[in-house]
């Protein structure tokens, strides 16, 4: 049963169980800082596939049946897939499971997808209603770069604000019970839009979000900052993290010291030559469902906050003048 | 408590109330056979906006905001918004959404998202975390046919077997308890795709995947085809349902009778010149939340079905070579 304990939080008193994970990162995500941690690292970001859009579906593919393998599961133990990327319409999903046998329900969070899947992946589970359910994103450099900004032939210049979107793609299988990190508060976020209008900031916009949803995490739960062991946010990156640690300080909240970023933690930033950090759907599902998922279940963190933030614009509303609004859906997981 | 009672089928124990719905509809529309059912039609499509995103992101914030007056709640009253469109980055709901103070879930299910909405709000509130959630989609013609075919300018000829995109929206508000339709039942479809690769023939790209799901639903909860007052798919059309009600029969179940589609009710499809009928998230949002609504409260109809389905493709994939996945997800009315 879930409880709502707040205006944005839901409490599941039936925490479900993150019973796997898996984790499938590009060539140039896996020469980065976080290497160890993936299950699979592509040796050509292609896969093989003729167009970048079809590479991002097999990589999703590929890394929705490795953890159904990882969990010992098969498709028909799953109760719903939940999942969704950034191309239009959310093809790197739809192409992705259409020769999945599982119930599907498809979501458009943008960066935000991951811990979007897993908040209602959670109550639905908490409900009742679902035994299994998984929840999946994916990124693309190439198909985004195309999609959202020029073909990589333009060879535009970058920014300093600018983030490296990922390739990779997360999916984590919850279970209503089992061994494993429980998923145990959920906080839904508000669309927030506070003015920002350039389209290769997307830190600066995104950060409004996080702080609106973090404030009414910290308020509706009473859970301090200092009890968790990290702060994970998605894809805020180098920018956007400042913006969050700086504002939530000036409200009384320092979370200077276990604050991490998914954007941060992918790449070496300088070396790899990233600019303002990493970002994309597929940041914080490779990052969440590697790294982070292989130190909750060695124990080496006991409670955190995940928090993926995602901006909900598209190229054509910045070009018509509009501003960026943005989203942020956190997750408390204890172990 | 929500209670699995087969692959795709959940039960609700304790059915949300549809407490009260709200629809506007496109100038063409309101000249329809379903003029008296909306509660306000359009004297203008681009509703005074300079583009025609903009004018769909108002039409479903207004419809939003009408509904919310309807059911005489607060924004401060409702726990979730569950929005989606077809746009690019679903900006419609995104935009229409941002000033609006409720915790967002953003959905991607192309024409299903009313019943995509529908079915997670149900069981959100079935799983007890959720008082009160809104149930929001939208389409326009004007913006659907730039993002998807050609800009209206470019003056092309449509083909016999295409769809005429509703200018529309609805929104549906769900509780927990009070008065009013309730539903029961939520079967959640699986992407189907039979190999259709004609963009211009969406009825017979998502026909497989209404199949698919409707014969989960009859096998799964033992309901027989003529239990229902209506079987309610949202834009299938003149080709798609012709499709439905054969294969349907050569399954052993006949539909003929009860069955109706959105996107053959909501226009006089040779009067109006719409070649194959409705389409859009905005056929079912309108023709649910207006018609079938007030045809639910006068007690007209004592059992429904109401399943939209959605074509999952975008224009690149099919210029790629790829056919067109689609999905359908019903949900039980009862009176």
């Amino acid at each position: 049963m879930n409880t709502r304990i707040g205006r944005q939080t839901v409490k599941i008193e039936n925490p479900p169980i993150i019973l796997n994970a898996a984790s499938i990162a590009g060539v140039k995500e896996g020469q980065g800082p976080l290497k160890d941690s993936f299950d699979k690292i592509l040796t050509d970001d292609t896969l093989g596939e003729k167009s970048w859009e079809k590479s991002e579906s097999t990589l999703q593919r590929q890394t929705a049946l490795l953890a159904l393998e990882k969990a010992q599961l098969k498709q028909s133990d799953i109760d719903y897939i939940l999942a969704g990327d950034l191309l239009n319409q959310c093809v790197g999903a739809h192409y992705s499971v259409r020769d999945l046998d599982i119930p599907f329900l498809g979501l458009y969070g943008a960066c935000s997808t991951m811990t979007e899947s897993m908040s209602i992946g959670s109550m639905l589970i908490g409900g009742g209603g679902a035994q299994y359910v998984m929840c999946l994103t994916s990124s693309h450099f190439c198909s985004s770069e195309r999609q959202f900004r020029n073909p990589l032939e333009y060879g535009g210049q970058r920014t300093p604000s600018a983030q490296w979107t990922v390739t990779g793609a997360g999916c984590a299988v919850l279970a209503a019970s089992g061994a494993g990190p429980r998923i145990t508060h959920v906080t839904t976020g508000k669309v927030i839009d506070k003015g920002v209008t350039d389209i290769s900031n997307m830190g600066a916009a995104m950060a409004p979000a996080a702080i609106d949803t973090l404030l009414a995490h910290f308020n509706e739960t009473g859970i301090k900052p200092e009890e968790y062991d990290m702060i994970l946010t998605g894809d805020l990156g180098v920018i956007g993290s400042d913006i969050l640690t700086e504002l939530m300080l000036k409200e009384g909240f320092d979370i200077r010291k276990n604050h991490r970023d998914c954007g941060k933690l992918i790449f070496d930033i300088e070396a790899q030559d990233v600019h303002a950090g990493g970002s994309g759907c597929g940041c914080c599902g490779s990052v969440f469902c590697g790294y982070i998922f292989n130190e909750l279940k060695k124990h080496n963190l006991s409670k955190i906050l995940v928090m993926a933030t995602g901006a909900l614009m598209n190229p054509m509303t910045v070009e018509q003048g509009e501003s960026i609004p943005a989203i942020a859906h956190a997750i408390t997981i204890e172990n």
